[in-house]
């Protein structure tokens, strides 16, 4: 096995400020995620910027700025009142990469659970999630959203 | 699409703060939940406040105090023996919010694994868990716990 | 119910450190098992040390160290090439105590999912990983890992 010859690690200010980061971003991700399992279209929407791109496998086309994103979740929430199922959109394996503009790279793991009333929960998808963050009026807000899912693969996709 | 007119985030010290604040509570979470799939009913009791009350839609009536969570727990680990099943409690997407009082709200999903010996794992539950925390004797505590379980909704709740 | 005397907490720069410290852990799991779940296999295995151990009850025996360690991924590539089926590793309620001679000792839970192609996603397996994770070159490495399976539980293990 190699020598590993022990070099300085990064200054524990940077540790912190990297520490404060991450949760901020856990906790940006639960949020967004409790808003959108609840249907709450415009506070959902809030967590985008105003001209946010979101490319989704299930939809046909991006859909693009708050309006379309919150009309998106209305849909949802009609359709789930039909079928009875609640939906748990859950985040994980979250790789936060600050970029050198100030914005943030994420990669992470999209979960969604499907509970049908007085039914049996299951897993119903397997994603994976990348987003680009910027940080706009004191918050963090997702500007872009690259949704891919694992059943729909066509082929092994490398890390970035 | 309406213009972003940049504002002073929160000061640096207060997102540091916040970090710590928020990988103690997930840390908590990690301990808590370990020790009540492990059966540990004490030291689980131990991470409740001598006064807590737990509800949970299970059982017929809310449980109080920690020798009334200990029962609890004890009662599980003679289930489980008898089952076979080994349970996993699982927190993610977790929302902390610092109240004024000096308190923690909490509210995240929580999911329930369960693999018999030799079987197949499933996802046995999906559930949300709202929490109050306190810090006491330099620990944080839960307080006051509800879950609700996805398939025993009525109707959809609305976020908080 | 017992009287609670308060007692100081721990200083705020311990909090913080602690804080900075967890969200490193979790980011690094979070490489970790992108790495893993990609079949990168050579960079997957730098981020164990030189020397180490990785035992693993689907394994006959420990696999020791990088080459081995990446050899495996291989293996793991061609194999899901084939059958079509995309894994992913999933860590949660990460429990992480640091050691007074400088490592971390982490006890976590440990999801896989596996999605056929076109296919219904499912919980394939839940287990538990204990690691040793110790500081070489600036970074986070893991030493040791021991992972049990639930389905293979002899008997209901205590928590550390």
């Amino acid at each position: 096995m190699a020598t590993e010859v022990l070099t300085p690690v990064r200054p524990a200010s940077r540790q912190e400020e990297f520490g404060a980061l991450y949760a901020r971003i856990q906790q940006f991700y639960a949020h967004q995620m409790q808003l959108f399992d609840d249907h709450d279209a415009e506070r959902w929407a809030g967590t985008f910027t105003g001209d946010a791109v979101f490319v989704v496998p299930t939809l046909d086309e991006p859909v693009r700025g708050r309006a379309a994103l919150a009309a998106n979740v209305r849909r949802n929430r009609i359709q789930q009142e039909r079928s009875g199922e609640q939906l748990r959109h859950w985040i994980g394996m979250l790789d936060v990469r600050p970029q050198p503009d100030g914005t943030l790279r994420t990669r992470a793991y999209a979960l969604v659970y499907a509970t049908p009333r007085g039914g049996e929960s299951r897993v119903s998808r397997v994603c994976v999630l990348e987003d680009v963050l910027v940080r706009t009026r004191g918050k963090w807000r997702t500007r872009s959203r690259l949704v891919t899912r694992d059943d729909l693969a066509l082929a092994a996709a490398s890390a970035a």
